[in-house]
């Protein structure tokens, strides 16, 4: 009988503020052949994303909080290494909710989605034509309701989501403004992603420099971050604006409240449309948005980056560097 | 020649905080006949709306800033005194935005709208089918999109919209709760009004009050008054809620900006859509609303409460009672 080593990582209390180690316990148990019906994915890459400190809380929300003793939730690529289920075949490529782990083991096949290796890179699948980059495609065209011509700030604008965000602006005519880190990742946005500005929110006169970079307001403000740039990009929304909330970043670690944006009082003679959005709310629809992506990709129309930290083990530093923005386009661990 | 003697109130200077008789000088000039094309009104009544104390102010806004020197902007019901105009003969009744006097002149006919003093009281012009009750309407249904069934949570529910809010919501089958100021609103919104239920934000324990007052949630939430009610009923907003941000009449005396509500963070969990809205941009449909709030108001399932103050001279300390909450319903000066 062979067995397969799975290495794991538990959630062993609630992080206060940041995550560290201490948070989590790592183990590895022997994973027994798959019994009738399961399926055995050896994960490849696992995907780390902001949305996983939320689910670390006990706090209710759109998913229940990750339990005590239970392996961290996290998305990933991987491969079959064992099958006992009709349509999956040792070696296929699957992305899988298969939480922070080296062996999923699952009888719910419908989580397990094929994918095939020869389309595009697999990674892409945790990136630009994963949730990420649907993340990007409904938030900016549903929710944002984005027209030729408008301007779209967006902020973690070298992220996963945000440099996406920015290209598929590009692409639909609008001039794109991005809010990132550092005068590297500024350089970056303009320069390899085609962004038409950047500004530097480690740089001092932030609000100076957005409303430089924006001449004309912002008609579309993507919002993957909270707290000063959410209230510093609301002052100088266009009538009509939309503000679709993908994310708070800045806040997620927090240990107390921070108060809300001050500039919301604009929304009411602005007529501001500010929208809160889940990209699985859209799953039915993932299907017109995965071949749009995955051209514009391959056509280097969306230039993606990733940063892949390998081996699981390093998994509490490796996912501070979302915090922290050490770095570039989308995060994720080598299994 | 008869001339007409005007009373009338300028601004003197931009408020800071609360509203002072310093701020505005009180004149009166002797109006000469109409000219060719021209009409003067005699105003009875003159609206007093939160929304005046915005135009106070040298901020940009969805329209200009009252000058200082001119007369303060306020709209009103009057009666025709002289006319030189096609179409407009002495005692008909007209709305107006005559500013704050007794008597307006004017060349653009078409600002003024005559109304049928047979339809209903003419105050109700300023009130269930003037701007406040529009406001209600779209609001409500367009911004709000309310469906039977739902819960409706309105602030500043004894006021001109917030009372038209609760009672549209009621007609249209939702559970409705109100919030205003103290026990005797409170009991005039359950006992008189037809709300569901009341929650007094002068008391203690608002919060749990709410939650109470709520006990399925929240889907619309439509806010007056901004500030620490807009947070805490942001707090029980229900999945895909919606929040017409109609008014935020806590923070218009604020002469430091005032943190935003902490709990906008539960926007894109809850997925909720919360909407800055003008009754201005729905002008082309008052036609559609104006006879239905009329009907609704003459068989009384829209009750209306009025808050009529003698003496267009009394303008400041009237203007206050908007802010105070001393007053029930829609507020007017009696001219």
């Amino acid at each position: 009988m062979t067995t397969h080593t799975n290495r794991r990582w538990l959630l062993a209390r609630r992080p206060k503020g940041p995550v560290t180690e201490e948070d989590f316990t790592f183990d590895t148990v022997e994973e027994d052949p798959p019994a009738e019906g399961e399926v055995l994915v050896a994960m490849r890459y696992i995907s780390l994303d902001p949305a996983m400190r939320g689910w670390m809380n006990d706090a209710p929300s759109y998913v229940p909080p990750v339990k005590l003793g239970a392996v961290m939730r996290a998305y990933g690529v991987g491969q079959v290494v064992a099958s006992n289920a009709p349509g999956f075949a040792e070696g296929d490529w699957v992305t899988a909710p298969s939480g922070l782990q080296s062996i999923y083991r699952t009888r719910r096949r419908g989580d397990l989605r094929k994918i095939d290796p020869e389309l595009c890179p697999t990674t892409w699948h945790l990136g630009v034509v994963g949730m990420p980059g649907l993340t990007a495609y409904f938030g900016l065209f549903d929710v944002g309701q984005l027209e030729e011509g408008e301007t779209v700030l967006v902020t973690g604008a070298a992220g996963a989501v945000g440099s996406v965000v920015g290209q598929l602006a590009g692409i639909a005519g609008a001039r794109v403004v991005g809010v990132a880190g550092g005068p590297d990742k500024c350089r970056f946005l303009t320069e390899t992603l085609g962004f038409d500005a950047a500004v530097d929110y480690k740089a001092d006169g932030v609000q100076e420099a957005l409303a430089a970079a924006c001449p004309d307001g912002i008609d579309v403000f993507f919002d993957n971050v909270g707290g000063p740039l959410l209230e510093a990009g609301l002052w100088l929304m266009n009538d009509h604006g939309r503000v679709p909330l993908c994310g708070a970043i800045s806040q997620y670690n927090a240990t107390a409240l921070p108060p809300g944006p001050r500039s919301l009082l604009l929304a009411i003679p602005r007529r501001l449309r500010i929208e809160g959005f889940i990209v699985m709310d859209y799953a039915e629809r993932y299907g017109e948005a995965v071949p749009r992506l995955a051209t514009w990709a391959r056509e280097g129309r969306i230039q993606t980056r990733e940063t892949i930290v390998p081996g699981l083990e390093n998994f509490p530093a490796a996912f501070a560097r979302l915090f922290s923005g050490d770095k570039l386009g989308k995060l994720m661990l080598g299994v």
